[in-house]
């Protein structure tokens, strides 16, 4: 290091870990303003605070990013179906660019060189978070404390982190940890590693911590209306009560609260990380799940079936660049500007039920949608003349007449 | 017509538009052999059979094609994780090239000119059934009464039909007809038209036929172990009683009883016809839904997630190929083989949770998958350098820095 | 028909066949109009104009469209890419729709209900005419006299045609007609049918309009300079002359001519037709053949690779919409626009060689390109870390080991 | 180093970047083959072996790989119609696999832990030939010294590298170094680095060594009937003296020559590096370059349509996989499985014309092809009725009517 100290921005979370890097960084002769971003976890921000200036940060800096990571990454997320590998809603992936930005924020206006994470050498999350300080922030460097062989050597496991906070003062955990990690925010929690290692093993079911076990969820259903404008949520009407909310922080954590009731949003799986391995993660998505699951109804009403068709492409590419940690990237850019055309008419209302860990959509409207009751309706010829579908078909077999003639000697 | 009368085979139900069709097909100077597939529906074939004689049939034919739908449709489509629109697992859809064959058998033993249907001019059916007749039999004529319009001019609604019926000796209905049209087989039951034509109207509850009311079923959850091998079902074992069973037939119609029994399969939605209307669904489709949440695990625990992606694409190609009609179809008979070839390596278990209308996939095994415990824990380094991760996320990170420098005139 | 006349909008090409539909339209009992679009193919305007009105137009309405053929229909082609099964530049699929824009305009201005053309019943072209009718004026009937069974029973062959014409006084060509029919607009010229139908016989030498034999080209290549401006050509530099041109129209021009004398742009393919038929046509498309190649080198150099390959994707989606006759429809609309805003950067100059047949790209310029001389110098490291790609394929490598391992039990 | 000397098996050309590297292993401890590759460069082999044997080399290895090449690269590669960003034929990305393969067999035999390249740090071939390896044999370990910083401090360019072998005797080149570096095999000669890197500048015309300028190709076209069995050339004809070969390495040469007199298969491009840069390349591929012409022109006709579709779709994959460097993966695996089933059907032949630089396929005739020339015929009716086509078109255009009835509240 040069005489002068470098300065690193720590992304912190007040656990054993990062108190740990923090340490260790001061110990390695930078100045470190410690991070904390409010995505919606439960976390004492005011004791971690204590705590990091405690150590030794030189800053401690706390962001309540909840409301730009519901409308600027979650609502996107909602708007084109997001999925990853058919199930994964993505909650940890649409974290890491929201987090990211506000760590170049403050590196930018700290003029700090560094910026460091507690993130692990085997996971995406170090992927997405770097990846994403790289673009905002071309000419930063990354400290990754547990890549870093100087690190790693020291911190074998558990037991020498634990050491050192001892040795260093640092509160450590009084609760033992529990045999898996978990990652929380306001559109999920995730859980893995530990016990969960093993595919084959069911998961226990004292794990969940946002959603109720369905078993245990309430006997009556929940029926919500859902509006939707451009395929971004504005309002949830709770129908028996009549009980309304807009506001998209609010809107979120009621239906968070509703589906997390309904012991909707769970799902235990197997991934595959783009770091080249596998790897099986639980998560529990509650509003989430209500969303996509509404949302996905009333785009097939209201999208044309080719525009509909692209629009799945397109979603299938979006939800990969997230999860490989692409947020802020050309083709990221590209494409959900592409998947936001194609919401211009995706305005309407679904109706949803909520029960024992299931979201039903069961009714739908749209004032966009080009859905024309009179022309599929069975009892009415509207503009359909039904000879018409003769030729249609008629047409569409010459390809296979000549290809089941030529392929068979047959006629 | 020549003095020779044409031979017509008829698809025929034992309903009252297909009975109409026969009287009405042999009015018109038609020899017609009446057809009936049984694909799992319930139906009195025998009474039908009767019926069809007693109007003038010159033969009828009953065939059995249940485990031939099972095993040569139903596989094929939970092998390639077959879904139209990411809802519908495409029961009619795959009864139809069933029945063709079926018919397109008789109609070449019997010599005869016609093949002949009561599938309406809106609907997909019709597409269905005429493709698939016409590449199996390409010189094949095909009688749609509904579309020409010496049949529609005469019969211009139901009553009409009822008139005719009546004064043909053809016995009616007695109990009145539901205010919605359904389709039943094996593998589903659909529900359309009629007051489903809004899908702004909840349908009503006593509409299910297959599956109980979530709210009816049973407080205890089923636990099942399915296997796969190869993509395909081979076993079913229900955990808690060691009930096992590994015929096709017999598996799918006791997944068919549990999960009908805990109210799992019910989707209600707003589809794309390839006729280019949009049209409102409800369907209910038990063991389907269980095979299909439960191959998705297995297959995303087996297959690298690169075969994942491109089978992925193929999966929804042939969805929209076999929604529309063209299971016999070249590109249906190359995307299958592509598809079936993906599963080489989808061998293994898969533990799922039948619960309240909902199907939980909770723990999988696979002797294929190249899941690797070690790689993949946090506890252990297994071969893998995390500071490898580092030159792999700068690497990435070039191009975006490369954009953003650009973009933003920044460093 | 009604005492009132009802009134046609023909799209008349002063033709012999047009020319019989016309008059058999007034005996139909039809007030015609006759519509004659330029869209820069060889032709007697003025003798058609008076031959329409000879046999008994109402009106003859001729509309100079190439300007607009040019800026609306083959610059959005250009920036597109588009290229029909990577070898047709679509120069028939993109006159129908211009064309069919000005037959709607003027059968609203003239409160028509029906729209006529001579397109044949197997082709394209009536498909692309009457899709692009029916959406921009979903009211309007067409007709199609190659399709009706009175027209189709009483004009056989050719012959009957003549005899036809002959019969009403109409004039005849004098010349025998080429084995082979053709379809010019500024774009380029198809050959087809007669001769051609054959796809192992080589296509007459003599055919080609537009282009000359590669061997009868000039010794001397041509070097041009062309400027893209988002996508779209913008001015065209003679390098050797210093030449330049600007105005669409005239840029179209000068490239048609000065890449005609070079030979540069005829293709003999087979191509599928919509109507699921397999085709043989020739083409010659001199100045789209010079534009696609520099569009292709400009592109490559300017846009992000990722967004490259989504824009490559959505490219061929639109090349299908299009010659299938889609042009106005939501999914063109959508890919159109998404297509667009992948052009955004696609700004410069490529500068091209023109001889005996081929066009080459050669060099090019842009200053939106991200790309970086330093960094990608063998001479210099610039920002980049040799050591980096170390970790970036050992990351890559694990799922290929993972892989091999299982599969060949093998370390 | 261990006292007992580890086996480096390293990739040799005889040039002074791999001499040096032979050296430089020798003095870090590693006793060192040098493996020669002849995949169809001008090389003279026994020279560099006698380069080797001299430096330290304790085995020489030199395989003749030009066949296999052949046969097992450039072959599936034709069959498959692969082609990177729409321009470049992959041969050099083709060449690594086949070259990391031979490695990977010596390291085996001769038990070596280690395999080394001469490859640099910013360019796709170390990803290509490392991860080849890898997937071979997931326990080798690479040594790329220009990736290791006590290799690329102590030869910091081209002059170092002399310095070091004057120092140790080994011969330098006589010739001055060409201003771009090239890289050969038997299917082209790639150029790039130096005086290219300017893309605007352009490429000196004394750069290529494969193909004659076209200017100074024969007045006279060269005229061939190229067979293909599926999808693989099996027989090439020169029409004119009726010369025919058909072992597939005198085939791929003789289409060389005959290419290069004409002048055929030269590109000058910019493309995307899998390693996030963008680099200009001038290629030369003359055989290649006629053979994908041909071949796409004879897949067009025997394919049907809807699997052409899917069979581009995996074609561009894969073609992004080979050039990536996923030759031996599951991906690759999977889609060239996928792509040898689409080329059943492509089989026959297709005669092209080789003129002054450029190919043009001129006719084809196919025993396989769906092509009906009754059918399509305008003459002829065939099974087609011209009626058919109205219900086609009018089904079809239900959509778009709804659509703009809804978009614009017109009829």
């Amino acid at each position: 290091m040069t005489s002068q100290r470098s300065v690193v921005v720590l992304a912190y979370s007040g656990g054993l870990d990062t108190s740990c890097i923090l340490q260790w960084l001061i110990e390695e002769g930078y100045d470190v303003i410690a991070y904390m971003a409010n995505i919606g976890q439960e976390e004492d921000f005011e004791a971690a605070q204590k705590k990091a200036q405690k150590i030794g940060a030189k800053k401690v800096v706390i962001a309540d990013l909840r409301r730009e990571f519901v409308t600027d990454f979650i609502w996107p997320a909602v708007g084109s179906g997001l999925i990853y590998e058919s199930r994964y809603l993505l909650g940890t992936s649409l974290a890491r660019p929201c987090i990211a930005k506000g760590l170049v924020a403050i590196a930018r206006s700290e003029n700090a060189q560094f910026i460091s994470h507690g993130a692990t050498g085997k996971g995406n999350d170090q992927v997405r978070l770097e990846l994403a300080c790289y673009a905002l922030f071309p000419g930063i460097k990354m400290l990754a404390p547990w890549r870093l062989p100087k690190f790693t050597k020291r911190f074998q496991g558990r037991q020498d982190l634990l050491k050192y906070a001892v040795e260093h003062g640092i509160p450590v955990p009084v609760t033992p940890k529990a045999p898996w990690s978990m990652d929380a925010n306001i559109m999920h929690i995730s859980y893995e590693s530990g016990i969960l290692e093993d595919p084959a093993e069911i998961a226990p079911s004292n794990l969940y911590q946002m959603t109720l076990d369905p078993a245990q969820a309430p006997e009556q259903p929940c029926y919500l209306q859902i509006f939707f404008k451009k395929g971004v949520p504005t309002q949830v009407v709770q129908i028996d009560t009549g009980n309304t909310v807009e506001d998209p922080l609010e809107l979120y954590q009621l239906l968070n609260n509703l589906a997390g009731k309904h012991g909707v949003g769970r799902i235990d799986i197997v991934e595959n990380r783009f770091i080249g391995l596998k790897s099986r993660g639980v998560y529990e998505t509650p509003a989430g799940t209500v969303l996509h699951s509404a949302h996905l109804d009333l785009e097939a009403f209201c999208l044309d079936r080719e525009v509909l068709r692209i629009k799945s492409y397109l979603r299938d590419r979006l939800a990969d660049y997230v999860y490989n940690g692409f947020w802020f990237s050309p083709e990221c850019n590209y494409v959900r500007k592409c998947l936001q055309n194609a919401q211009d008419n995706v305005t309407g209302w679904v109706k949803v039920k909520l029960f024992k860990g299931s979201v039903f959509s069961i009714a739908r409207s749209s004032p966009q949608s080009v859905y024309n009751q009179d022309l599929v309706s069975m009892d009415k010829h509207g503009d359909f003349q039904p000879e018409d579908a003769t030729g249609f078909i008629r047409t569409h077999a010459i390809r296979l007449q000549e290809f089941y003639r030529k392929n068979t000697n047959d006629d």
